[in-house]
């Protein structure tokens, strides 16, 4: 039976603002540190570790941790999850994107069909589609072949698919797997149409339009923009676009795509990279294979987050780690940095995951919650974040938990042995030391240059970045997120808090304005 | 004369935190909120404003906040900076960004030099290099034009520069006025340097390395991975690479490049865009022209910076409300949200500006402070970060504060009229309705669509994105920066947090290691 309960009314949060706090500062230092880098460490799917070594733990505070999870029942909740419980509660809605990459648990029956069947049948139709784009099957109106995709769509259905097709881009081109080149616009800005459209071949471009409503204003409008730009240059539009949408939208039966692929209700759209929103342009890409392989590293780390022991579910160890930090340390913001050029925009998409999913101060039940919840999110590859924040992180007055994320190997293989050491080496050994410098800190009789150390960190390490472990690493943080959703007792999977904003902007364009927000729409001439 | 006292020192701080607050909610609703919008706000340089209404203030609390302005003598201080005082007491050094695009107040000397011309000489030197380069008197082994600029630089040599090419790239091009492509190269990934070599011609490509000490491991090592892809082309390396460097650095004097360019100890490397830093990349793409009138726009904001009325002090004034939502109310973050694709990686660059300027935990002398200094800064642009991060915003636990920026034009002009409105007036109302949803909120009985309000923002106004206008913006927040960092009495010109790293990272490559770094090194097989 499970229950939903607030974090402050757990026993085992009681514990654990109890338990007595670690100084990293002593722990990882010599043999200690040693051994807890070869022992805080649990292994994911795809030959990935997740290391916390150097989180602010120690088995006392685990012991905690575990026994947190179980009575705040993780493991009952994803199961509930996965067999197909309502746990949107807000928006009354199944969450399934577990099911677009894999059976976790039972089949899951809505809407009269068998979901997987529902998602694997989409990746089906994806997977032909695009083989015959890639063949010359369907062509543009001159039948020649389609050179360029352009995602058309906003927030999850851009930063999810976008940081995804960049982390891969290189290594698809290296191995001659680029099939297509792909963009992305989803700014209103017409400037980032406008750039894009600019940029490519428009008469070799098929375009995607990504729109679980059908009614995203910049989605549509970007739309619109590039049908126009079609027709000046005498194309049809109806030739050169497709759509991903929901079966029930408006878009679903127009004819104005060569073809429409379904994602559903039951996907939010910060989920959806694994669903037909990015199975469409990562297929095209790369071809469905590759997007194949990324679904099976998904789904192995799911896998791993069906572990019933904390201490062995990368993810929810990740999770709990997460909210001892948040909860009773009282850290206010999480840095991803990510060792790795591919993953650019990786921390662009986990901010999204992250704040969208948790950054709520009502319970699943709509009231109010007394604890922090979801943390502020950023962050930038290493070694370039070495040479601008990481500033404040070594020295500044608040403390910011570091989430690392590193590989042995680069994708194009491409390197230079330069004063003794390959650049893949000096990356290497950049990650490796910045995780020693914020645990430990070094004294310094000069206080300028002291570092006080004491800073959290944990690291994922892996062989490179491919589509298995790409799609691993995702799942490893939905999950993350996920978990610490039933920590805080929010609903995870809703996102009301970006409503007011859309109907007063829709006020200001219909001139239905006073007070403030008439004087500011003066001030933009509107 | 002047006295650098801790902010906990200063009267005028101990009477903001007795000030009565002030509700957004209330003072931003109805007229009140109407006359707010019209009368907090101050011209910036180039057409743009600094509105202020929707930032928890009210006349009381700015009039402590002037007293405070006073007290800690911001402007004498400013005054003190632009005339040549070792302002950055750490490294003992000059601070003298300023003088790269004005005279604000006395000659300076320094090493024998006059500090302006010798900026000027810089800026004159490579705009001749320039256009030699554009009219083809400089060009490549085969006689043919130049056609793409690389900048292979880390920091400040790399997010400035790349954040001010991109704000500008398609104002460029739409203009006819984009002489040649940049790119940029700056992580030790060796997949950094490798994709972006993959992309370009190289034969008709000039490099540019920027290293002030001509030391950093990243720009050395990525100089000589392209040097090495250069040769293996057939082609001689110092014929497609210029240096910007210090004159004491020994890559100015080295015959390895075509020219070097300088720059020098009084300009830390996140103020270094409008040096040659940024100088060098900004000629070549865009002609000495555009980049001359970028620094006219920064010359004409510091001098809106000079004025010694704090509410009339657009950069002074946004510094002091800065310091109020920090250091009284509390808030550990702050987002930069620009409605403008052409700011894409705007925050990027403040991000490094904000937090390795005041990430800080000791005064000048060295001593601990007791209060919080430089906020996480990080941002996106909107409308994307609309259906990503701000859910968060709107409904977190946490208070972010907010700087938008806003223009009512854009810049390619390619715009479609679609249900009524165009893109840009769509982006407009969408900034417009933002600003008053997070001040006001909106109350519902489902407290899972409540809209607590609350939430303060500025915004930034002004017609376009252009050098101009850019040139004024980026004036503005280093500016405000230095001034925050005066109050907060820290050194904001070092940056000893970045050292540790690097001394740990040197030990890995030599394999000098023990304890946790050793394993960690082992992990990665180094």
């Amino acid at each position: 039976m499970i229950t939903w309960e607030n974090l402050d009314k757990l026993k085992a949060f009681q514990e654990l603002k109890a338990v007595k706090a670690v100084r990293l500062q002593e722990v990882m230092s010599g043999d200690n540190g040693a051994a807890r880098v070869r022992n805080y460490t649990v292994p994911m799917a795809e030959g990935l570790s997740y290391n916390y070594a150097a989180k602010a733990v120690d088995d006392d505070i685990l012991k905690v941790l575990v026994r947190l999870a179980e009575e705040a029942q993780l493991h009952e909740k994803f199961e509930d999850l996965y067999n197909g419980a309502v746990i949107n509660t807000g928006e009354k809605r199944l969450v399934l994107h577990h099911l677009t990459r894999g059976q976790l648990g039972e089949e899951v029956i809505a809407d009269g069909v068998n979901k997987r069947a529902f998602y694997v049948k989409q990746q089906e139709r994806i997977a032909d589609f695009a083989n015959k784009v890639h063949n010359g099957e369907i062509s543009n109106a001159a039948g020649e072949k389609f050179t360029t995709v352009v995602q058309i769509g906003i927030g999850g259905s851009d930063l999810g698919p976008r940081a995804m097709y960049l982390a891969l881009e290189n290594w698809a081109r290296t191995k001659g797997l680029l099939k297509m080149d792909a963009r992305f616009i989803s700014n209103v800005d017409p400037d980032d149409a406008a750039a894009v459209l600019r940029s490519i071949d428009v008469a070799h471009s098929l375009f995607i339009l990504v729109s679980k409503s059908g009614t995203t204003l910049e989605t549509l409008t970007n739309q619109t923009f590039v049908m126009n730009a079609l027709k000046a240059q005498g194309l049809d539009p109806a030739k050169h676009m497709i759509a991903v949408t929901s079966e029930t939208s408006p878009i679903a039966t127009s004819d104005e795509y060569l073809a429409a692929f379904y994602m559903d209700d039951y996907i939010g759209g910060r989920y959806s990279s694994t669903s037909a929103v990015g199975g469409a342009v990562l297929s095209l890409a790369f071809g469905p294979e590759v997007f194949a392989e990324f679904l099976e590293g998904a789904a192995a780390e799911d896998q791993t987050a069906k572990e019933q022991d904390p201490l062995k579910n990368p993810a929810m160890l990740d999770a709990l780690i997460g909210v001892y930090e948040r909860n009773v340390l009282g850290y206010e913001s999480t840095a991803i940095l990510p060792y790795s050029q591919a993953l650019n925009r990786f921390p662009a998409h986990l901010q999204q995951l992250d704040m969208e999913s948790n950054g709520k101060s009502v319970n699943r039940f709509g009231e109010p919650v007394d604890y922090p919840t979801g943390p502020v999110i950023f962050g930038e590859p290493g070694t370039n974040g070495q040479h601008s924040f990481y500033q404040l992180l070594h020295q500044g007055k608040n403390i910011v938990p570091l989430q690392f994320v590193g590989f042995r190997q680069n994708q194009i293989g491409m390197d230079d042995t330069i004063q003794g050491s390959t650049s893949q080496q000096k990356l290497c050994a950049n990650v490796a030391a910045q995780i020693v410098a914020f645990a430990l800190g070094k004294h310094d009789e000069n206080r300028n240059k002291n570092f006080e150390g004491g800073r959290p960190s944990s690291i994922i390490i892996g062989d490179q970045v491919n589509p298995r472990t790409l799609g691993a690493l995702l799942a490893h943080f939905e999950n993350k997120v996920m978990f610490q959703g039933f920590v805080w007792n929010v609903n995870s999977f809703d996102q009301e808090g970006v409503q007011l904003g859309k109907v007063l902007a829709k006020r200001v364009l219909a001139h239905e304005t006073d007070g403030a927000l008439k004087v500011y729409s003066d001030l933009f001439n509107i």
